[in-house]
């Protein structure tokens, strides 16, 4: 079967924006085309990632609006929804539309507008996607975190600063990103020292509320040759869900659905964890870095943090850059952006347009996770020039 | 390429329910994985059609959770929503899963609950569906539905009975459909008389308010020989979107996404409308009726009333007998549902398993119009045994 191509990506500015979630999509929307080159009539698929624009706005039907916002009419629209792995979903279903034959080119846009909301508010929406016996008794997705986070760091016998280097590691890296939320370097002393949230994880361990939208251009690879000699394929990709109860779970500090929807993406590929030069995890807390590079075989169980401790996953220095946009931490979480702006940064990673987040990297990896990974999605990207 | 089977159906009784929409989607769910004798841990993808289960419940995720429900962890879960034609979207996702390799046994769940909302508090998360700027001037769905009636019927001089027999006609289809909400046959006048809604639309030319559920389940034709001898396969199908605005489309009674979706859907099984056996269409409003038999080419545009005067679209004496299953007229319209419904109600047609509504089909066809023909689906299927 013929591999599926991105030709192109787009990315606006990630923060508090002055926009509706379709003024982001249209934007992001408009910038893919312009950056892979396609009319907007030849965009046979368009899906849109969102998790809750009818919650935050009370406007639903955006993929349809989009359709006609950008000129794309009678391309066919559907909105996917995995709550906070939306995006990454959105990449599953544009590759499905693209290696089933049902398209021949397909725009993936994802986007949340969410900072018009009170923090209360939108972390209400947020909860939503939880079990409601565990939402119940108030053990919302930074409960779980804390849970988790308090469990690994006993249990493993890892300093709490170790989780702190992870937020550090980040915001370092999004200095250099002109479209992340926030651009500024934190220290030590100011993870270690923000407002508890959920104990043991303060503020600084936790990304922010934001508004964004980011989007890819797939096709097949015989389409992607008639429009650029540079482009990336994915190799591998699947998603698979753990209990929607986390406490159901046999072991706090393994998420199934990283676990096997690495191991999918890995056999797909014929890559394993070895091969992968860059990788974009989904750090919404700065425990669950550490749970995605023990899931998807970076490290073995309990000993992430050592690697963090180490400098392995550090952007210009490391052996595994890991986050080299930001990550979630920095750039920001709007839901259904989030996982196609991973995807973004490694295309740019892999076609060498990076700037000064450049790393030399051939094949790349993005893991976006739903609820406290309720679902989970793991993309393998590949250099094809 | 592989064509994709459908290998079992299910359908909840349709109509006010005292269940959530969590247990609406596992009652179908576990039923279906019944009739296709299919176990759950042999599902790899679970799409779930659903509208707006945030708005009406408060509670996302519901896709995670059913994957729990009924057992199917680690299957991949996504949520599909294209508004109205969710569950003809998600049929579209489904087969492009299991066409393009990806899975190799998918269920699709569509559900919607509503009832416990007042009319006008569902209507207004209907309404959340169209454009702002069409929205603030009060043209919801119903007022387009009554100004492209009132249009339809002067443009082409058809008689107002017209429109009210599609709804007599589907009434008595439904009176033989256990699983319908309104199983009574209404007669011309009682559809005349009843009160004005959109004139000059009455309370009789449209569907009701639902909870209800219905799923399919797909896989390669190859896997579903493994499971039985008779089956159905998906030999055509596509989606198209129309303007989002409505008053920009150039005829009104031209629904662009029904012909493109149609002629998708038509050139991809190699059949054309003369081909088509029975057919479910999307009778939100009974003109829509009229404008899919045209959009499909049943009828010349402006004709469809005439073949409805006939006796063309009767269950038991006409050629092409049209919503069987009583339509969402009768059947009622659980938004996620309704697209999956019309595929349950054609599958079981050419399964031979349609009981008292049972027609002679080999081949059939399902039309699913999300919003005012925003975006629409259409799928014909073929009998395989």
């Amino acid at each position: 079967m013929e591999r599926v191509a991105i030709i192109g990506s787009s990315m606006t500015q990630f923060g508090q924006r002055d926009a509706w979630v379709l003024d982001l999509l249209s934007e992001a929307g408009l910038e893919c085309l312009e950056d892979a080159g396609v009319d907007a009539s030849d965009v046979e698929h368009l899906y849109v990632s969102n998790m809750a624009s009818g919650e935050f706005e009370g406007q639903t039907g955006v993929m349809n609006a989009l359709a006609q916002d950008i000129d794309a009419v009678p391309a066919y629209t559907q909105r996917v929804d995995q709550t906070s792995s939306s995006g990454g979903a959105g990449i599953y279903a544009a590759w499905q539309s693209v290696a089933s034959g049902a398209s021949d080119m397909t725009m993936l846009v994802g986007g949340e507008k969410m900072t018009h909301k009170t923090t209360g508010e939108a972390t209400d929406v947020i909860a939503s996607l939880t079990h409601p016996a565990e939402y119940k008794h108030g053990v919302t997705l930074p409960s779980f975190a804390g849970l988790t986070a308090r469990h690994y760091l006993e249990r493993f016998d890892a300093p709490r600063e170790s989780l702190a280097k992870v937020a550090v590691k980040n915001h370092k890296n999004g200095v250099d990103n002109p479209k992340a939320q926030f651009r500024k370097e934190v220290d030590l002393e100011t993870v270690l020292e923000s407002p508890i949230v959920a104990d043991p994880l303060r503020l600084y361990d936790f990304c922010p509320i934001t508004d964004g939208s980011a989007a890819l251009m797939l096709c097949p690879e015989s389409v992607a040759e008639e429009y650029t000699d540079e482009y990336v394929v994915i190799s591998g990709i699947d998603g698979a869900t753990d209990t929607h109860v986390v406490h159901e779970r046999e072991d706090p500090t393994v998420m199934r659905g990283v676990v096997e929807s690495g191991e999918g993406a890995y056999e797909m590929s014929g890559r394993d964890p070895d091969d992968i030069d860059v990788a974009e995890l989904h750090d919404m807390f700065t425990i669950l870095e550490f749970l995605q590079m023990e899931g998807l075989g970076f490290a073995e169980q309990g000993e992430a943090w050592k690697l963090v401790e180490e400098g392995y996953t550090e952007r210009d220095t490391g052996e595994l850059p890991i986050n080299t946009s930001g990550g979630l931490k920095s750039k920001g979480h709007p839901l259904g952006a989030s996982g196609v702006a991973q995807a973004v940064e490694i295309y740019e990673q892999l076609m060498g347009e990076a700037g000064p987040r450049q790393v030399d990297a051939d094949v790349g990896l993005t893991c976006n996770v739903g609820g406290f990974g309720n679902c989970v999605i793991t993309t393998i990207m590949e250099a094809a020039q």
